[in-house]
């Protein structure tokens, strides 16, 4: 019977991967796992994978009510359309036509640190946070913000950027066009630069064997675990990463003064860096703030995209 | 008819002026400004200018419901007492409460830059924004975030610190005890200071003159002034200040996407400021966002404090 109230499918499409569910109650039945297929066919590919996870739910097709999408980039206003997708590589696409027609349920879509966000704090390790703020460090920086358990989505649905606060106005160049940002200083390829840096300077032994003869062996992975065997170099990437971190998250702490910052992502969620967050927050917010933010890791690890998409899709009925 | 509508009295405690009036739909009446009286007499103080505008009004005392009041610090958390104030010089002092003792009124107090904010959305500058970030830049710099006209006071009472965001961990120290702060980059007294190490190392003509024989007489004005005027070196201090309040003002863009910034303040809300800041939104917030947010100076002048501390009254007296 349980079945029958809330049953919702819930895609998340990484730029590598997309994952896809049916949330039923507490729990994510018939999780698929597939490579994302770039370009125009893509609608089409996740639909296919819904219908795959719908299979393996075991849950029939009129069972479900509703999908939630999680996107990999920012959306058009109306969050109907993926406004442009860097690894996807599309362009005011209307995925969410395209699904409802598809796959014949009504789709709501989000970007993956807004899902994230809200899938940890209403399933995860920000869960009953009346303001929680997740700051996704992968290959970017994303954010995003919920307050009494609900989206904060900004004016213009553009809110959460921390990615791109600028934290170094003569820093290096972002991907988006300026310089500087926190993205810039502190993500993954950030750290695998400093790591590249400190093995051509002759800093980091372990860098330097791991490079043999091409530089681009050294990416984040490498640098943390150099670090980890106590690489003088490599250290010190992963310490001058993790300050810019730190100046990241204290703003965030600082502007907002959430109850808990849930950190996660490739870089994000290693300890090393939950570390550095906190010491931030410590180091740069004013008292009482710099002791009653609370810094902590994402505990969904994959669903968290899932969850908030399945979310999402369980607002959209609410309110529908 | 309308005096027994929704009147309240409000008040603003500035650092050096305290001012009150009476609030009657869309009119303050009876405004009356004395100086603050430091100290622990502060709360006897208060009640009598507000017994003052209260006459001056020509409102009976039967009349006035609720009480608001605008304080220049941090409060603390049930928003009752004054936790501490740079210039008033008190801690812990159970402020709501003595003045309904005083004056039997129900009393709602915030901060300053809260007050304002509630006031330029509500009755100025920003009014019918959806999502309004207030940025006062004067001896100092703080900030008020509303969000469907309701402030947004964050997880622990303490959200829009935008003030002590660090733009520059190793810069100049802050009053709060650490360095690189928005303040103590963009705020008036950097300002000053840059315009007296022009005046020092010969790059200003125009401030070595006003210096004389003290550089204590280059103040926020001195320098404005002096830029104003085409001195050089003033116009790089003015720059240099400017910059650092366009990073700060985009980093609050970036993060909350908000429909409208207002600048306000002795700083804040100068014509040069006003550039600057929409400079920074310009030049360092991604794009549409740095299209899409309007930056503009407050239209309440010393009103906004009391027109956001009379609608905390009349907000207390909703849900009363």
């Amino acid at each position: 019977v349980s079945a029958t109230v809330g049953a919702v499918a819930a895609v998340d499409i990484g730029g590598t991967t997309t994952r896809a569910a049916v949330a039923v109650g507490d729990e994510l039945r018939g999780r698929v796992a597939v490579p994302t297929r770039p370009g125009k066919g893509l609608a089409d590919a996740v639909a296919e994978t819904v219908r795959a996870a719908l299979a393996a739910s075991g849950l029939a097709r009129g069972e479900i009510d509703a999908l939630g999408v999680s996107v990999p980039g920012p959306l058009d206003a109306k969050r109907r359309s993926v406004a442009f997708t860097g690894n996807v590589g599309l362009r005011h696409y209307a995925l969410a036509e395209r699904l409802e027609t598809a796959l014949e349920l009504p789709v709501t879509m989000d970007d993956d640190a807004n899902c994230a966000a809200l899938g940890e704090v209403r399933r995860g390790a920000a869960m009953g946070a009346g303001v929680a703020v997740l700051v996704v460090v992968g290959t970017g920086i994303g954010g995003g913000i919920v307050i009494d358990g609900r989206l904060y989505r900004g004016a213009h649905a553009i809110a959460g950027e921390v990615g791109h606060i600028v934290l170094e106005p003569d820093g290096p160049p972002c991907s988006c066009g300026h310089r500087g940002c926190f993205e810039a200083l502190a993500a993954g390829p950030a750290l695998a630069a400093r790591g590249r840096t400190a093995a051509r300077d002759g800093r980091s032994p372990a860098l330097i064997e791991r490079a043999g003869g091409s530089m681009k062996a050294i990416d984040t992975a490498a640098v943390l675990e150099a670090a980890q065997a106590g690489d003088h170099g490599a250290l010190e990437a992963v310490a001058a990463t993790g300050r810019y971190l730190g100046l990241g998250v204290a703003a965030v702490a600082s502007m907002l003064d959430p109850d808990v910052i849930v950190l996660s992502g490739g870089l994000g969620g290693t300890p090393d860096m939950l570390e550095w967050a906190r010491r931030g927050v410590r180091d740069h917010c004013i008292s009482p703030l710099d002791s009653l933010v609370r810094v902590v890791n994402g505990s969904l690890g994959d669903d968290a995209g899932l969850w908030g998409a399945a979310l999402l899709a369980l607002g959209s009925k609410e309110v529908a």
